[in-house]
């Protein structure tokens, strides 16, 4: 088996910076500020409209790197596999991946699996590790943000957590949602052309709501946020409808919420539909006076305080 | 949960370049090649005598980097929890990673931990990636061995595999023998400063045999091995003996193997020994004409053959 996997990830991902018989690999950097991320995906089910386990490893640690302001350059790749695990899926969701670090410009440079126990991992874990590099002397971060400036979000909310949803089948719903997965770096490199950009992120646990929350938490200012402003598909809407869940909270895995200085918002809207991915972007609100609130007026003109999650309302997702 | 784990983690692991908050930190580099690597780790079990699974994941990326010539300087951490899993055994396990990172000089910058279904994760994986810097133009490598080179080994072998195997308890033998596992650093540095150094390898997985089997693979060169020249521990030798293993096979996971031209290797064993890490290196063999073959003289003064092994004789112990 162990053969079998080995071959598996060397036929997708082989790559001139991937030595397979090296400790360690040198990595060709350019000029800059070198950037590091790292996160775990447990995803299930493994594989769902619009994606898999695999290109979510590289979307989100892309998106990461992305919405701080990097170029991202290099990833390792740790896969911790099921014994047992069949060979055809695992060869399926390492092309996906392979695929989305091509498309991404991300070098897989290194790597490596474990074989478990039979009913551990899930079928199969992936770990990513980003390495990207940025300019110099950035003025991007929740330490930029100021009172008036406007939110924006690149597209609708909560595609990936109601496709991942109906994935599980544990519903008995059906829909042709796909997850919005993707890489976010054409989006986040239109926005770092538009001055007065304040901050990035990228809405997946916990969705809109938690971004939101933790600028307001950081920032200590109000966020008012405006419902009708806020795209969310129509499919997204009535699965949430039916099953009590509220859009705001569910994770996207290839969305931008910016903060961007009031006098820019307009330019930055501009910079974001020019990308075939932020052709629905919108301004969904402001940061008002002191407050660390986030307040959502809504479609029937009222208000309502978005809570903080308590919970991730689906695990596993992102 | 969730919280709980957040704060061990941030309680053992803060410092400066760990910011929870970010999408991706920054990495101050010195000049120099940057150099990556990445490990899974599954050991069972998670505490053994000399160590457990959080100072594992420390000392085996560090030595990735360190026998590439490297100085370990960021890793990125990811631990995949089961639910309900203790926390005061997550945080004996953490502020042991936390101690191995501080005497390895290394600062885990970025970090994640995602929760799953109990039965999934053995109790808890690690995974780490590791960022180091070493001098740019450096000649260290597999092509780098010629005809005649000599081996050497830091100190005695298996210590890690037979700690771990006692660990188990499987096999209802006890014994006072601990785990080898500590950083390399002190020892490549030494080594580093000998001139004829062609390269290092840390025997971790498959032991001293599996690296002397990659050196005659990659350079085509027979490798002549002196058994009794190879230092074995007395309570290693006699578990190997009881149980059928063969310690040639077992891991290390604080020993270097290094390749030196003949002429520098009496100054390399010096070298070795001036640290007290290496206080027990040997000369093992040497490598001869073309070949592709690892001959053991034995003590009796026989040869026999080193096969390359076919499967690990002890799953999950590194």
């Amino acid at each position: 088996m162990r053969e079998l996997i080995a071959e598996v990830f060397l036929r997708h991902l082989g790559n001139p910076a991937l030595d397979a018989e090296a400790d360690a690999v040198p990595l060709p950097l350019a000029e800059g500020e070198v950037m590091l991320t790292t996160d775990g995906f447990t995803v299930q089910p493994l594989e769902f409209p619009g994606g898999t386990i695999g290109s979510l490893a590289v979307h989100g640690t892309v998106n990461d790197l992305a919405v701080a302001g990097a170029t991202p350059r290099y990833m390792s790749l740790n896969a911790i596999i099921e014994e047992g695990f069949e060979t055809a899926r695992l060869d399926r969701i390492v092309a996906s991946l392979a695929a989305a670090a091509h498309e991404s410009g991300v070098n897989v440079a290194a790597g490596d699996t474990k074989v478990v126990r039979r009913g551990e991992a899930g079928g199969l874990y992936l770990v990513a590790a980003g390495i990207g590099v940025r300019p110099r002397g950035l003025a991007l971060g929740l330490r930029e943000v100021r009172s008036g400036d406007v939110l924006l979000v690149s597209g609708p909310v909560g595609d990936h957590g109601t496709a991942v949803l109906l994935a599980r089948e544990e519903f008995g719903l059906r829909g042709d949602l796909a997850s919005d997965a993707a890489s976010v770096l054409p989006l986040t490199q239109a926005l770092m052309r538009v001055p007065g950009l304040r901050f990035m992120r990228d809405p997946t646990r916990g969705g809109l709501a938690t971004v939101v929350h933790e600028i307001v938490r950081v920032s200590g200012f109000e966020a008012r946020l405006d419902e009708p402003a806020i795209p969310v598909r129509p499919p997204v809407r009535s699965v949430c409808e039916t099953l009590g869940y509220d859009p705001l909270y569910l994770a996207c895995e290839g969305r931008v919420v910016a903060v961007v200085a009031p006098e820019h918002a307009a330019r930055a809207l501009d910079a974001l539909r020019a990308q075939p991915a932020g052709r629905d972007c919108a301004i969904i609100g402001h940061l008002a006076g002191p407050g660390k609130r986030v307040v959502l007026r809504t479609e029937l003109g009222g208000e309502r305080y978005i809570e903080e999650l308590e919970d991730d309302p689906l695990p596993r997702i992102c």
